[in-house]
This record gives structure tokens, C-alpha cells and sequence, in this order.
């Protein structure tokens, strides 16, 4: 009954891909058009691409918001049958004895695959205070972009260093009528920028100064108590909202011991997206791939999902064809019907090597 | 006078780009993007995108035809400044004492450039019979599915090998009163496709048959002849079309001096599209990324592309600033203008790293 019970609870599919920006929805989109059936795990849909309001070097599109380039991609990835759990956070990862994986999420969720692919970014840095937690999404924000306008008329504060602070700061001056910039170091980035900044009436700047704690009401955010760093000195600024923008972090801590690292937290993965343990893949600004681009994301997780076509074809002892990336219909079609070469998506492409 | 004479013919620019399918047409958008003054040379708009009729997997576009999105990166890559040079084939790259390139075509044009882009995909594959080169684009074709409309009415005949061939063939069997299909080993490839051509009444199969000669009128093609490898037994098919279908290679004699080749004559590059030589990138088809696909070549492109700016830089001892992939547009807006961050194309994204 028990073990009944416990298998109930078990999804199983043949891959498992954590996350849902540009990276884990062409992953899905790869892997369902080769029919594979793969799942996407993930706290929301677009990851970074959210705070991309307009994307103009994105090959073939000519201006695309990051949100909408997510819900097109997600969209085709759907067409080929991928499926999409949001709202959910994978913690651990075990691989089992017989090679496949078990994935649990923070909902106690638990998924198991034969492949599992990596793609769940970089995530904002925490500052790391009391009340943080508690206070998360109930007035404090990791991106200012995203939830800026929902603090219109409010008075907020920005933690943050250099320009991504700056700009956090530059988006609530023209929404918020008092904003607090609170910087760990001395202000810097783009010097016309700081110098508008300075000049705004409704702009307070704390250089040097560390936030200490967030205060609330145990509904919100109430206020944010800083410490100045060259006195010591400590008071409380009363704030609705508290942004912060300290940069962002590949918090792979949990998958440690199945990837290598390199010295920033990323995972080290080889030409086609490959980790050091067999049946699991990385792609994205999650690896250490330096270039933090949504083509490049979106190429980088295409190798990897084709990589783990690939090894899951092997592991059943099949031969391996990859499907080309185009169906032949068009002006040109083969005569009549019945024609394999002629079905949408079944056609083969010669591997040109 | 004399080197008067010569410095004209010689064009620089920051960067060439050698090759216009996906991958070249990446790189010079993303480059020109970065403000660098690149030229692409290449013999056609498309490369191997022109044989794709609808592509359904480039995330972000349902489906679109190879030759659209060739045309929409071209586009956007115009707009940022890139300069286009077609219908002219690379034929020799040097590098010089002083660490530039000079890059010679077959029209005897001579570019300079300080780094150079191989993105230049895969050839098709050729006979190497006499008459081959005089009679090719005059009835001598290396893509059916370009050509074949142009030879309805005619009778035609297809060199060629496993599915690329059968592919031709049934293309060709809704267009031509008769088609030969000429391949040196037995058939191979999908049964179904094998067993409707053998039924088929205007298609004569010649297995195990090799061709030996073009033959034509000093205008155009007449006929092939071909020499059946069992008995040695050789005749003359008169056709008027012959669509070579016998595979791609990477043509990178010419370069071999300058990069490392795998034993399929593909670039060796490291995980951001650098040669063994500074200066040299490579990126797409050409290289030694193993899976062939749209999406997959425009992230290497960008790599390359971004090492490439990064290589500049750093040449000229200049610190070197990526620009992210979006403008800080949309309904977000930073009070009033005149600020950086909010002007189109001018701001840049924290490293996330």
C-alpha cells in the first residue's frame, strides 16, 4: 500500500528540463519535435527574458519583447507536445542506481527521468538580511522592471551597485514620489547617469551604506533599517517597496555533486552541452558559456536537447537520426501524396558531414 | 604609383565575415551591432537555408521558409551597419606580419581586415568529371529543390546518394516526363520511398552506375554519360538537367594552414568560435559543432561574433564592454528622456557573471 502510494506520487517522463526561459523552452522545443516526452519544471516562464523589454538582435525577428519571445517558444514547444509545470522549484537531483533521475521540487513534487537538462539561469543575489524572505514578492522585488509599476505613487528604495542599480533607480524616479538608493559602495557607472541622478529632487542617494534588516507589518514591507558603513550609524527609512538589484548568481549548489563547477558557480559542460554525469545536460547563462545572449542561450540548448536525444537513443540501444529543422513542403513538392518525404516533419535531412 | 595603384584595389574593414547563411548573416548583425565595420563576402545570399523550405523549429518563428530568414537577418543586420559584398568567392586568406588579414576572391578583389569570420557551411559535394565545372548552372545544378522547377517539361537525371538522392528523385517525379536516377551503390534509404520510385513509370533507376562525362553544346547540357561498374558498360543518357545530390563537405583546404581541421575537414573551435589563430574565428556549418541546425549556427555566430569584438578591443588595448541583447524600452520607461539607459541601443546589461 505504501510503496503504492509513493509510486502515485512519482512522474515519470523520459526528460526532465528545469527551467523556462529562452534555454529550457527550446530544450522542450527540440527534444517534443524529435517526440520525445519531456516535461518542464520551473519557478515561472521566461527567466531573465522577462526583464528584457525589447529584444532587437535576436536573429530573424526585428524587435521582440522578452516575454513575448518566451510565450512564442513556449507556444511551439506545446504544438510538439512538451508539457509545462510552473510554479514550482527543483531542490535536488539524484541520479538512482539505474542511471536515471530523481527530481524534487519544493512542493515535495517528485519527478524521475532518464535525462535531465539544466537550464534554470542565474538568479538575482539575495541581500541576505532578516525579513527577506518573509517579505519576498509582499514588497520586496527582484526586478524593478517587472514590478516597478505596481509602486506607482509609493515611496521605495532601491538596493542595488552599479548600473543595474542605477537603472533601478532611473525606472522608480519617474513612478515613485520618493526613492531611496541605497549602494554598499561609492556610486558608480555611467557618469551622465549618475550625474541625473544627484540632480533628482526626488532621489535620496545612501552611499556606503548596508541594509540591516526589512521591516514589515507581517502583511508587507513597512520599511528597511540600513547601517551607515563609516559610522555605524543605523535608522530606519520608511518604504513600501524594497528593489534590489546586486546582481545575479548560478546557484548550483544543489547540483554539485553531479556537475564540475567553474569559479563563478557555473557548470563546465562540453561543445554539446554536456555535463560530466552521463544523462545530464546544461545550456544557457546557467553554464559557463560568457556571452549572456538569448540566440546564444537558445542555440546552446538545442545542442543540449539534441546531446540527450542522442544519449537517451543510445541508452535503449537504438540507432541515432536526428530530424533536420525543416519539413519539406513549400513551392517545391514531391509529387502526390503518401510520401514520406512529403509528410510534414517526418522528412529526414542528409547529415551533411 | 605602383602601390598607389595597389592600395586602392585593397578594401578594409574591421571585420570580414566569409559566407551569408545563417551563421555569417549572425555574426555581421551582431558585430555591426557593436559598431565595428564588417563586410560580408560570399558567393550567395542563404547558404544552405535556401534548400530549406519551412523551417519549423527556429524558436521564437512558427515556420518560416530558409530564404525569408536569411532575408530578415540580412535586414536587421543592414540596420545596424553591416555591409554585404555577393555573387564573389573567398579563395585565399593570409595573415600578415602585423596580425591583420588579407583575403583574396576569385574575382581577384583584395580585403583587409583586422579579424576574420569563417562562416562559409558546407559545399556540395561534386563529381569531378569532365564537363562538370563548364556546364555548371547551365544545366548542371547542386540543389534540387532550388532548380528542379526550372526543368519541368525536361527530361533530367539525379546524381546521387541514400535519402539526398531519393529526395531529388521525387521532387524531380511530379516535374519531368523522365527522370534517371544514377547512384553508384545499390539504393538505400527509406523503403517506402525506394519502393514508390521503383514503381514509379517516368523514373529509371541505374544502380551501381558512376557518371563519367557531361556532355553538352557548348551552350547547355545534352546528356550524361555513365558507366554501369558491374559489366564496365558505358552510354549516353540525353538529358537536359543532371541535379548533383551527393552530399556536403567542408572546403576548408584553403584555410588549413590557419586552423586545425577534424577528419572531416571541419574547423576545430573552442567553446566561443576561436581558431588555433588570433584573429580567426569560425562559426556554423563549417566547424565541427555536430548537430546542423538554424538555430544552433546563429548562437555560434554570436559567440564568435562577440569573441571577435572582444579580440578588437583588446588589440587596441581598450576595455572591453558587451552590449546586452535588449534596449530599455517598452512600457517601463526611465523618466523623461535625454538619459542613456532609456535611449534606444545605447544601454548595456551587468555582466550577470
Amino acid at each position: 500500500m505504501m510503496s503504492s502510494a509513493q509510486d502515485k506520487r512519482i512522474e515519470k517522463h523520459e526528460v526532465i528540463v528545469v527551467g523556462a526561459g529562452i534555454a529550457g523552452l527550446t530544450a522542450a522545443l527540440y527534444l517534443a519535435r524529435q517526440g520525445v516526452d519531456v516535461l518542464v519544471v520551473s519557478r515561472d516562464l521566461g527567466g531573465q527574458l522577462l526583464m528584457a523589454p525589447l529584444i532587437e538582435n535576436y536573429p530573424g525577428i526585428d524587435a521582440v519583447k522578452g516575454l513575448d519571445l518566451a510565450m512564442r517558444v513556449e507556444r511551439q514547444a506545446k504544438t510538439f507536445g512538451a508539457k509545462m509545470r510552473y510554479g514550482e522549484e527543483v531542490v535536488k537531483i539524484s541520479r538512482l542506481a539505474d542511471g536515471t533521475f530523481e527530481v524534487t521540487t519544493n512542493r515535495g513534487n517528485i519527478y524521475r527521468a532518464e535525462a535531465v537538462i539544466l537550464a534554470f539561469g542565474k538568479t538575482p543575489k539575495r541581500m541576505n538580511i532578516p525579513g527577506e524572505k518573509e517579505y519576498d514578492g509582499r514588497g520586496v522585488s527582484y526586478c524593478t522592471i517587472c514590478d516597478g509599476p505596481l509602486y506607482r505613487g509609493r515611496v521605495t528604495a532601491v538596493v542595488g551597485v552599479g548600473e543595474q542599480g542605477l537603472e533601478a533607480v532611473s525606472i522608480l524616479k519617474g513612478l515613485c514620489p520618493k526613492v531611496y538608493y541605497i549602494t554598499p559602495t561609492k556610486l558608480y557607472g555611467d557618469p551622465e547617469v549618475i550625474s541625473l541622478i544627484k540632480n533628482s529632487e526626488n532621489i535620496e542617494i545612501l552611499e556606503e551604506h548596508e541594509p540591516v534588516e526589512v521591516i514589515g507589518d507581517g502583511r508587507r514591507v513597512t520599511g528597511i533599517k540600513v547601517r551607515d558603513k563609516k559610522t555605524g550609524a543605523v535608522k530606519v527609512l520608511k518604504v513600501e517597496g524594497i528593489f534590489v538589484e546586486l546582481g545575479y548568481e548560478a546557484r548550483t549548489e544543489f547540483v554539485k555533486e553531479l556537475v564540475d563547477l567553474n569559479e563563478n558557480n557555473e557548470i563546465v559542460i562540453d561543445k554539446i552541452g554536456q555535463t560530466k554525469t552521463p544523462g545530464l545536460f546544461a545550456a544557457g547563462d546557467v553554464t559557463e558559456i560568457p556571452f549572456k545572449q538569448a540566440v546564444i542561450s537558445a542555440g546552446e540548448a538545442a545542442k543540449a536537447a539534441l546531446a540527450a536525444f542522442n544519449y537517451l537513443q543510445k541508452r535503449r540501444g537504438k540507432q541515432v537520426t536526428i530530424r533536420g529543422d525543416w519539413k519539406k513542403t513549400g513551392k517545391v513538392k514531391p509529387a502526390k501524396t503518401s510520401m514520406r518525404l512529403g509528410m510534414p516533419g517526418k522528412t529526414r535531412r542528409e547529415s551533411h558531414g
